[in-house]
């Protein structure tokens, strides 16, 4: 996709951005899963890329880390240390992780991250359960440090985790449907997407102290940023490499997902937008459909970018990305926070994983 | 299995009690469940017995109620009205069906409250959604209350929640070992069953005020009552009567559960314990357990009993019973609430659903 024009942010240290999150985080997510009892912590510390799957230590892909960053970051807007964001970094991180374990189960994903998904590995029952605990254990982080402000976090957070759910019950619906517009599966990405991102960058704000119209605000931020962020994976989705993103080649379309760009190719009309059309309705009906080869789903990926659903996602990707950045003007904070903000905002669009 | 000794609690009536709480917490807990997406909402009113599986209303067995009788009791203890415990009543109801809903996939049941279980009617990924759903919702329920009190009930609530979760797991982990020890059993049985009686004991009183020392005496009485009503549930499990538990004769058998009967009979010692030994050994290997007949899961529970595991069991649920109302003097209450949850203490060790 065509790359985001640069802001002022030039000099903002992505990586170091990333890192500084994991950093903070990590230890105190560590000291959480390890309450679990056996064996769910050692099946959490597989999912988080801790261990392997015969138990050994190891240091596997633990995700991107934007939500710990943005956590940290929140807090800092709001004029309180990085440090005061981390059981919030955790507490998003928890939630984030229980609702991937839980969908890959659904979804029958077989990887995430370069590795074998948890109920390939452990078993359905250990993928059910440790995600019940990981999202458990997220409200406990958070309610144990006793106070009023985490009591609000806390309520942000359970508001932000049910969106999470119904999001991940519209996208399940969509797939046995025949058409999705695309007002409803913006609306299903703002609640499965959006709404964990603009909970991470208000809890370390609110912890911090922040009132409720500033916590709002930088979640308008977080929720076009999440907007942005799903359009860029409903791209890699399809079109992404599966070297970078650890998926399988066609990943969405294989599961038939009703991502953005199938559902404005399918909403563009004309011929590619017909003949994708008929051909994802002869799908939905087949039943060797396990067992299309590389060429049918190139076959469908080229009618979706001739019908434009490729590039009207990219540049919904680019809208988001300038209303989240519009959105900080918002709330009064520290420059450097808010150049960091920007360029993570950067980031999200033109990553390739 | 022999009745206990009735209290100076024969006035009160246990029907009306638990009909106070069904009265009073049912219609906040629809309201909640009502605000799930679409089709959850439809998924949450079958698994509660509000709609048929076809989608007709329906006036189904919602379950005994127990816990938001609990609840209410609670707040009055705490010399707060009935009505201050209603948020909590409905916070563990949610909670507590949230578990219902994984623990039936998990554990492959088909029946529940004489009804085929969610996953089989819905689909075990509606069973996992809901689930979440439903667990978000009991801590949304509370946190939304704004207050406090709210934000320590939600904390007693999500640390119950998380040892209800480890209970699951040592469960299902017990399945696949040979042997348990009857200490391994009951602290099982505290986590899966104890930890959320506990807490609808206390969380109406910290709803309703009360400080963390009155809140930590009322969960003992809760603990204990509630391995007293795991105790006769494992009794029901193998020798109750299918038309009254609404589940499939000989039931824990068929799922090869260590429940304590078992457990008991097998650290008894004797003939009847080895041969139970030796045919549960047999079983676990064995490849057609499925088709067994009713003639061989009598013989199993005939052993259990010959070697004591049923009398053992049945004296347990006497002890935490005794256990759980003497935790009772620990609280200064109203006279006529202590009646009350003395007779709701009885009342579930002579239960027969």
């Amino acid at each position: 996709m065509t790359p985001v024009n640069p802001v002022d942010d030039t000099t903002v240290d992505i990586a170091a951005l990333l890192e500084r999150g994991r950093t903070l985080s990590t230890p105190v997510l560590r000291a959480a899963v390890d309450r679990l009892a056996p064996p769910m912590d050692t099946v959490a510390a597989y999912h988080f890329g801790w261990i392997d799957a015969q138990g050994r230590p190891a240091d596997g892909d633990g995700g991107k880390a934007v939500r710990p960053a943005l956590a940290l970051l929140s807090a800092e807007a709001a004029g309180a240390s990085p440090e005061t964001g981390v059981p919030g970094a955790v507490a998003v991180e928890l939630v984030h992780n229980f609702s991937l374990l839980h969908d890959d189960l659904m979804d029958g994903d077989e990887q995430r991250r370069h590795r074998d998904t948890v109920w390939k590995v452990h078993g359905p029952a250990q993928a059910i359960l440790v995600g019940d605990a990981l999202f458990a254990l997220a409200n406990e982080v958070l309610l144990e440090l006793g106070t009023v402000e985490a009591g609000r976090a806390a309520r942000r957070l359970t508001t932000a985790s049910r969106k999470l759910i119904d999001g991940q019950a519209q996208d399940i619906s969509f797939e046995h449907r025949e058409r999705v517009t695309v007002e409803e599966c913006l609306e299903m990405e703002g609640n499965k997407t959006g709404a964990l991102l603009a909970c991470a960058v208000s809890i370390g704000a609110v912890l911090g102290g922040a009132d409720d119209r500033t916590a709002d605000t930088l979640e308008a931020y977080g929720h076009h940023l999440g907007l942005a962020f799903q359009a860029v994976d409903d791209l890699l989705g399809i079109w992404g490499d599966p070297d970078a993103t650890g998926k399988q080649t066609w990943s969405d379309l294989r599961q038939r997902k009703k991502s953005l760009p199938v559902v404005a190719a399918l909403a563009a009309g004309g011929t590619a937008s017909e003949r994708l059309g008929e051909l994802l309705s002869a799908d939905a009906k087949s039943n060797d459909f396990d067992s299309f080869s590389e060429e049918e789903f190139a076959t469908r990926a080229a009618l979706i970018e001739e019908a434009g659903g490729r590039e009207w996602t990219a540049r919904e990707a680019r809208r988001q990305h300038a209303v989240a950045i519009e959105a900080l003007d918002g709330v009064d904070m520290p420059p450097q926070v808010r150049a960091q903000l920007t360029a993570l905002a950067d980031f999200v669009v033109v990553r390739k994983r």
